[in-house]
């Protein structure tokens, strides 16, 4: 049966029954009170899965969108901004900021390796004159399955007037991040991720201080305006432009199922698949991209096993098993592969993607004893969590 | 019951059963190759749809990201552009042009009228120097009811070099647009409209004359930038960011439905609509403030009855009888209400709505024999179309 794919990609993730129940409602009244509720509420819940009492504003758009409007309300052409660059999405930061005209400083490190906070503090250090107007960092780099430090490389800005720009588009909600009490000013995220949505929204936090940062801001922007998102949501509780209902009835939805199970469980869920991965590539000797230190709990990257085309890899998954995983991303797309494993995935979806991936590289000639790594998977299982 | 809802709004309109069970199928991969089979089969119906054989883009946002791209991509700061103004979303067109730095002419009309060919070509005429870069117009006014004629509009501009820009955002596939015919260069749609989708999605097609001017275009864009959106499309078939693949899969069942009931049969349909709500409201003694010759098939703007506070007859329709209609927008927020008869409309939806404007408008004082208005509609569906 080739109709029921298993995805496991990082991001889209696979979709709850109860979500996609609400996606296959009628269709809604936009500008309707029922609608603006909605709205106001599940802004309310986003704010606790962000930990901020910033602004926070609902874009129909993908994360990248998101990314666009943390550059566009925020940066003036000419402003100097680092970017801490170790991955394909951190590369995307310094296009957009290069668009608009920003003086941008990569901060470029191993793809693969977390961010250093030292390197950021020596450069935020030595800016006597308070020239950096924005410091831009990502949470989880989806291309190599590393996760940043991100309270550290807060804490190196120290009381630098910088703006600390967050994209957790993959890492919201996958692994801890306190945007008040690390004080992260602009955060970025989106729906088909951890929210267990399809795409098509995202999400954006605003500090005080990044509202300043705003009133001096003369990049032209409309759609995504965020003082035009501000006066909509506060004076109405609703967006400026038409949002993608449909998408918004379905995030009440999965915010409801993420509060029932919690964010601390959801983290803990996330990293014991992180674990399991790792666990089981290690004993098919395959070799993971990152360290144990800075492994992401949404996505792992593994090397290219030998000689093996990684396409022919996520290409007989695909075909043979119905299960999509990823190839690498950008200077890295033929020398690793990915597995996601964030949002809607269960035990059983780790055993499976870790069973046909065994079958797959014994077909490509990878030296495998079939169950090797579903077995390392089950010793976990039936050990236990913690 | 209060669950089942009537929309007669002027976008979103009500979604088809089989759309909808569509968007409740399971998470898609984005970058497999039966996605871009997806993207390539939707792109190909929606350029008959838009009967062109230029390129044609799918963005994840609201029609209003599709304005956006619209200016971004082709006009600098400075470009001497006119916009043709009779509504709030020709508004629109001139608040984003400003935004990004154009010096705008608006050409302005009556609110509810059609815009003047005439006075555009008298203002072509006398461009010598051939200074004016691009004329941007609505087809259908969403705010107003009225419904323009592009084709004149257009032939207005003869051989002038200026760009054509059309928003069909609640006007493509309601009423007739030749866009190779005619000439048109740019122009954008939503999926919330005709194409009975929720929103999320916007579409935009770009002609070889438009692609001379982006060439040469230096305002910032990163999310709409089209170039990109043109390489990934022809070389992939696929999006530059992460599209909203739930409703691009609904795009795919809805073009289907489009197609059965052919280009032609919509457009008498949404005319048949409008012809029975301008009857109803007629025999209701009630004022349209559309003229016959330019009246909208997507929507009916029918003028405030007397002293009869136009909130308190959309909110009577929706608290009382679930019947979503919308009252003015814009500087006719207070004057006008709208009935929206687009996208998966029904003759018994029509006769729903005029049964319920009526109970609506006596409980408000207006002199009301009930049934007058459905017994116009029902002599014209008894009568038979055409």
């Amino acid at each position: 049966m080739n109709d029921k794919q298993l995805l496991m990609i990082p991001g889209p993730t696979p979709i709850p029954q109860r979500v996609l129940h609400t996606l296959g409602n009628a269709a809604v009244g936009h500008r309707t009170p029922g609608f603006s509720a909605i709205i106001k509420e599940v802004t309310g819940k986003l704010k606790q899965v962000y930990k901020t009492e910033n602004d926070l504003f609902i874009l129909t758009s993908s994360g990248t969108g998101a990314m666009e409007a943390a550059v566009s309300n925020f940066i003036n052409p000419g402003d100097k901004v680092l970017v801490m660059e170790n991955g394909n999405f951190a590369e995307r930061w310094i296009k957009i900021n290069k668009k608009f005209g920003a003086d941008v400083q990569a901060v470029s490190g191993e793809w693969g390796a977390q961010s250093d906070p030292a390197a950021l503090k020596a450069l935020i250090d030595a800016d006597a004159g308070k020239e950096i107007k924005a410091v831009f960092v990502t949470q989880n780099e989806t291309s190599t399955g590393m996760v940043n430090d991100i309270q550290a490389l807060r804490a190196a800005c120290g009381d630098h007037p910088a703006i600390f720009i967050v994209d957790a588009i993959s890492g919201m909600a996958v692994s801890e991040l306190k945007v008040d009490e690390w004080k992260l000013d602009i955060v970025v995220s989106g729906s088909q991720k951890a929210f267990m949505l399809p795409p098509g929204l995202a999400f954006i936090s605003v500090s005080e201080k990044a509202w300043a940062a705003n009133a001096q801001c003369t990049n032209p922007r409309f759609y995504f305006d965020l003082q035009a998102a501000k006066k909509n949501f506060d004076e109405k509780s609703t967006t400026p432009y038409t949002p993608a209902a449909s998408l918004i009835v379905g995030l009440q939805e999965s915010l409801k199922m993420m509060e029932e199970e919690g964010l601390e469980n959801i983290y803990q869920r996330h990293a014991w698949y992180r674990d399991m991965v790792r666990a089981a590539a290690k004993a098919l000797k395959l070799e993971l991209l990152a360290e144990d230190k800075g492994a992401s709990s949404a996505v792992t990257a593994i090397k290219k096993p030998g000689e093996i085309d990684v396409k022919q890899i996520t290409k007989i998954m695909r075909e043979k098993y119905s299960v999509i995983i990823a190839a690498g991303q950008g200077k890295m797309e033929k020398s690793i592969f990915r597995i996601g494993h964030l949002g809607y995935v269960s035990e059983t979806d780790i055993l499976a993607v870790i069973a046909c991936l065994e079958m797959t590289l014994k077909e490509l000639g990878w030296d495998v004893q079939l169950g090797t790594g579903v077995a390392a998977v089950q010793a976990m299982i039936m050990k236990g969590r913690d």
